[in-house]
């Protein structure tokens, strides 16, 4: 295995926006939490749940039973890709325990007893597997895994065993998707047993061009082969991406700038802005930042701007009253205007890059 | 005919932007130009074309045969609403006189023998048709009008047959528009006898919030009235207008901001922008300037721009290559930037108006 020893090359910064691994597993004996019901439910979280809080790795961190939470808070741990979306329509019998940090979360009761997964910011797949696999190999001194020497570790879906791993990258590709190129690279990354999914996972849409990356197969291949493969094709994607750019730079920088300066435009000065519109501009923006179009604008800004203007997050802190979806667009328009519309217009006159290797940063 | 003698109320400005009067005539004794071959339609140019260049009305003006204008000097007089669609389509046996100012026009051979106009910035019909209406008198002394002592003048059309007059003012209507009022205002209008159509004229789309108000009859009625009537209906249209900006204003003063600041952002930013949302946008601008938004722009330099950017307008002055659409698209956004964007944004704090008579300018 050659492949996991590469270093991730740094024109991916900003590209690959994060890195995930999540593992699945299973107590032996007791029902998948699909086919058990609350007392059965309860009973597994009574015996894993007290394991996991105890984790080294969980000190100074949080322990929310989801019946607990209120369902903003709930909706605000799956924007932050804390927890699933159906994690969140769970109830009484499911938890979830978080480290102080926010890179490592392990969900009690979603579809399997235990679904951990680390999280960080860029391009560090084998720096989260270690993370969570530290994590794993602690829980399995204590816990009773379902495993079979053959299968590996069993789960509740077939999809996920063996490994019980998935493992995902989280791309930020507007050139990709302005050239129009993204349906043939989907296609090709699928041939190559990996998935290509939306902002929230399966089903959903590339909001703000984003796009994650992630294996499909966790039985026959060992974590490390996974990953490697995985990280070789993100590179692979990551390139593209910065190819693209540089080809709209030379070729069609017109379209590019129109774009870009669309973006800045309605961001700097509409008074409503949609969720959807707002991360589909705000994509924009971190591609001009990208470029160095913005003088005063760092990529971080448009970052925490992309997740502050979330819908749970806009709520979050604006009191109990809920907010209509017009409060929210109007609020996220004032919020992203105090931001984007404080600095200067993008000086759109970006060079194209020269030479064979292109940077972009 | 009490209505013709109003004063038209100061707020219309800006609202009314143009006033419009045509008459339609025809020479006894000649096939209508329909009708007509070559020869005839040359033997009637003949006839008629010397006592309309000699119109005294006309000196300094310019004589334009259809078959030696360029397709492109054709468009800018049809963008100039000097000309119709249907004339510049016309060659040989066609012309048109306009004097010097741009504010009177006679084409000859259109659908009839003479299709005279007179067209003035501002709310003004009576003026444009004392205008037209004097040169009209002049023909008459030396040209024998198909004239019926019942009927009154002929035509081609019988929709112009009686005064052979169409009055018509082009108004702004941007909030009625935005509060969804235009089809049923649209439909009172039509229950009075008057059309309402698209910014060129019969079959086109209301472009920039554009509307234009006009006689339908032209029989059983004289030409005061058909002005009296007409002045009246776009007076109560302006009012709404007034009304409605004000309501915006006061109701929902975000959704107003936020289109005008929209258009700002958009003109402001852009490098690519099609006639089309040029106009829609530049109506935004309009009404903004019109609202106290803007600091240094001027409705002139909006009524300027959008001018400008028509698609014969821009073409013209830019060599004998004819640009392509994406050619003048770029040009277009690169004109109109060099304009919006060189002025402040829009302070978008406009105070709704207080009493009963709101005022917006």
């Amino acid at each position: 295995m050659t492949a996991g020893g590469e270093r991730p090359a740094p024109e991916t910064e900003g590209i690959v926006v994060t890195s995930r691994v999540r593992l699945a597993r299973n107590i032996e004996g007791f029902p998948f939490p699909g086919w058990s019901r609350k007392p059965e439910r309860l009973r597994v979280l009574e015996k894993i749940l007290p394991t996991v809080e105890a984790l080294p790795e969980m000190k100074g961190g949080a322990s929310h039973a989801m019946d607990a939470l209120a369902a903003l808070d709930k909706q605000v741990l799956v924007e932050k890709h804390l927890i699933s979306r159906e994690h969140a329509g769970k109830n009484v019998g499911s938890a979830v325990v978080i480290n102080r940090s926010e890179t490592l979360a392990v969900m009690l009761n979603e579809e399997d007893h235990l679904r951990m997964q680390a999280i960080r910011p860029g391009f560090c797949l084998e720096k989260v597997y270690a993370l969570v696999n530290e994590a794993d190999t602690r829980l399995e001194e204590a816990l009773p895994f379902a495993f079979s020497s053959k299968l590996g570790y069993l789960t509740a879906c077939p999809t996920n065993v063996g490994t019980g791993m998935r493992a995902s990258a989280m791309l930020h590709l507007p050139a990709l998707v302005l050239a129009d190129h993204m349906s043939k690279i989907i296609s090709a990354v699928n041939k190559l047993g990996l998935a290509v999914r939306g902002l929230y996972g399966e089903g959903t849409e590339a909001l703000g061009n984003l796009f994650q990356i992630s294996n499909q197969m966790t039985l026959g291949e060992r974590e490390a082969d996974i990953l490697g493969r995985l990280k070789n094709v993100v590179s692979e994607i990551a390139r593209h991406e910065i190819n693209a750019r540089a080809t709209l730079l030379e070729k069609s920088p017109r379209m590019l700038y129109d774009h870009i300066g669309r973006a800045y435009g309605v961001l700097a000065h509409a008074r409503v802005i949609s969720s959807k519109e707002g991360m589909n501009l705000l994509s924009m923006i971190h591609l001009g930042v990208a470029l160095g179009a913005f003088g005063r604008l760092a990529a971080e800004d448009v970052d925490r701007l992309f997740m502050e203007t979330q819908p749970a997050h806009l709520q979050r802190g604006r009191g109990r009253s809920r907010l209509s979806a017009e409060e929210r667009d109007a609020l996220r328009a004032d919020l992203i205007r105090s931001v984007v519309g404080r600095g200067e217009p993008p000086k759109l006159d970006i060079p194209p890059p020269t030479g064979e290797s292109p940077k972009t940063t």
